[in-house]
């Protein structure tokens, strides 16, 4: 679907500084062919860097030196005819969440300050074996909390870029990189997503190894895929699973479904508006699907869970260390002292019932459509926006994306959440595809019409 | 194995009253080849329950007329030429703790006296779907917690047959069915096994639904597989995993490795003795394994574990309910009530150490061997004896078979029971098969003995 506009831009391969806008397949699938260097991607990508930084501070951690050193190893690697990933030569941001064993791994927390650990995150050494090149660590929360990051959201940077993987959000969108690596307990990919811009798939509960990375609560701990367009969501969950590197198209239109989901009076007008405008404009009709009442308690079961194990994490540690935590930190052990033991095996049933419902829910539709946010990106000043659309989906550990098929009052994006079933992360990404296309018929995305 | 003797009892056919002590295997294939019908195995156990029933006390429900009726319609079945399951006409007992929609399923609690479900266990459709004919429910402690059921040894009228899978371990080793259902959190299937004198196995965690059990703590509850011998331990195993029908002989010796494990200072002298004059008789050398220190902290991880749960399952019940609890059922729900969800985390992440150390212990052995209990059956005025040889093994998930191999000082059999790696089932039962050839050589099993 990009293909082709990516190709155009291959024409101009000469103007070096448009490398970094190139999207993610046209980039593999050039370096593969000769067409073009790991090693000229990557400065145009450090170059972009070097100009946005200190506007948009979407990096906590970047060595250019290091990024180009790999680059040219890269391309060395491929003139030798050395077997190449599905990724070879891709710069690529990775949140500051995850374990690297060469660059510092500081889970945004001051009392992390100059962690250095000896061995790489899991789905860290999926990008390395993929060929990724990690040009750094994107800007996270303290621990990935609800609590901004110095990032600012690169369309208006008066304006949030959502929380907590607002730098690999923000990366993305700003042409720094064209994928980036985030995580997702609750809202944490799809709300920076939705205020940047960003296409964006959070996979399956159980999709890849989390191993090395800051589990807040295991039950809801989440890879999170950044990147600017499906196909090329597509390609960066390939390197997780070979299954999803090429997504076909679907053969007749999606059976979808409208759910509204807790939280939804605190929907913005323009939201809904742009939100019916896209239902009423598409070639199918689209079901309204009532949510249990059960999931009005949603919140309650996934912030219940994230205390305990938040007091059971961080409980222990010294006065000093606790007092430097961000605020929602500290309240979420104070908080989660307090429960019982059997309040929170309540907690877990309630959890796995939503589940059962939610999955009851799917069995009719082939994915269900609401938004990712409530609307646009904040301004600053206002906090970080609220993460309540994608919370119930990452609870019951469904697959979703993230498409910025909206646009809200002031222009900036906000997106139309998919919700598929659990481990229908293939099929998830097909009906993405097809619900891109079937609204930019007409013309085009949110970035080609900015 | 088992397979030469049964071959020449069946000469003895004529003889009514013993089908009952033919080993599974022999019936199975007697009645496949229409040597035998259900229906006289099925008279055979019925006869022998009714004569040996009043002093043994192994079942909680059995209702004759209804198990005639289905060994009828099983040969009927087979004389219309229906495709017959692996275990098709076998009599068979099952743990009242498992649901069963044409029997009571009390769990051996008077607060769910007259109970009938609608549905069938998982694990009891497995056995219906194999063609096995459940003769009705064995007898089990409340709740299967730690507490006496109303049976005796059959071995020793005097002595406990140990909880909590009493009822199935006394029916299988007085010849009452040749196989029957139990399950373990701790010790509920290899205690009975080892102080009644059967084979036992306990698979590896997650080897088969538990839905419609009682499952008290869902990370460590387990099926328990009681029979005659390893050959039908087999033949049973095989029927929830066809992989495990026939047991292949071993190419090469075993690597054994000799553990202790906590609570070795209970052990009693000829349990000591019995044990160390075993391991020498061995054709191979056994080493010495030493069990990390963590697990002196076993027994506290699984009691935490399992009172919270209870607190979180029976909490909320009416005082007088609460008061007809058995004692260490109302101590343990007291006791979990007080457990915050810190510590219950704590537990969990203590459980999980336990199992990689576990696991590597498993790494440079094809099965760790120990006792199954701390020495012969206690008196029954003592108590049922003590889990704590198979506690550790049950927490970490990993399979376990228990062996009537030794014999302790008033006569009565002492298990050795076998540990093998997670997922190891197929190899554990393999070592078990050698263990007791290479142990029986010289003469006969403990049964053969007696």
């Amino acid at each position: 679907m990009n293909d082709a506009s990516g190709t155009q831009r291959l024409a101009l391969v000469s103007d070096c500084r448009r490398l970094n806008e190139l999207s993610a397949r046209t980039i593999v699938n050039a370096i593969r062919d000769r067409r073009l260097t790991a090693a000229s991607v990557m400065e145009a990508c450090l170059e972009r860097i070097a100009t946005r930084e200190p506007q948009v501070k979407a990096w906590s951690f970047l060595d250019a030196d290091v990024a180009r050193e790999r680059a040219r190893l890269a391309d060395e690697c491929q003139a030798a005819g050395l077997p190449l990933g599905p990724l070879h030569g891709l710069p690529v941001g990775v949140k500051d969440v995850f374990d690297t064993s060469n660059m510092p791994s500081e889970y945004g927390s001051a009392s992390l300050r100059g962690r250095r650990p000896t061995e790489d995150a899991d789905a860290v050494s999926v990008l390395h074996q993929a060929g990724a090149l990690i040009v750094g660590k994107t800007s996270t929360s303290e621990f990935g909390m609800y609590h901004p990051s110095p990032t600012h959201n690169p369309l208006d940077l008066s304006r949030s870029p959502g929380v907590s993987s607002a730098g690999s959000a923000a990366a993305v969108v700003d042409h720094m990189v064209p994928l980036a690596l985030g995580t997702q307990h609750t809202a944490s990919t799809t709300l920076p997503a939705s205020f940047c811009g960003a296409f964006a798939f959070k996979p399956s509960f159980g999709f890849t190894s989390m191993r090395g990375s800051n589990v807040l609560v295991p039950r809801v701990a989440h890879i999170g895929l950044l990147a600017r367009s499906v196909d090329d969501l597509t390609l960066f969950a390939g390197a997780f699973d070979r299954r999803l590197t090429e997504v076909e198209p679907l053969r007749h239109p999606p059976r979808l479904g409208f759910v509204r989901g807790p939280g939804w009076d605190r929907v913005s007008p323009d939201a809904r508006q742009a939100l019916d405008r896209l239902v009423a404009g598409l070639p199918v009709a689209v079901a309204a699907v009532d949510l249990p009442g059960e999931f009005d308690m949603a919140l309650e079961v996934v912030l219940g869970l994230l205390n305990a194990h938040l007091a059971n994490r961080f409980g222990a540690l010294p006065e000093n260390t606790f007092r430097s935590f961000c605020p929602p930190l500290q309240e979420g052990i104070v908080a989660g002292r307090a429960l019982s033991a059997v309040r929170y095996l309540e907690l877990e049933a309630m959890a796995d019932r939503l589940g059962a419902l939610a999955a009851a829910l799917l069995s009719d539709h082939d994915a269900l459509l609401t938004l990712s946010a409530p609307g646009e990106a904040t301004r600053l000043e206002e906090g970080p926006g609220s993460g309540v659309m994608s919370m119930p989906w990452s609870l019951c550990g469904l697959p979703t994306v993230s498409l910025p098929l909206l646009r809200g009052i002031n222009d900036m994006p906000i997106g139309v959440q998919l919700v598929g079933c659990q481990g229908g992360d293939h099929d998830l990404l097909r009906v993405a595809a097809w619900l891109t296309d079937a609204v930019t018929l007409n013309g085009k995305s949110f970035h080609e019409q900015v």
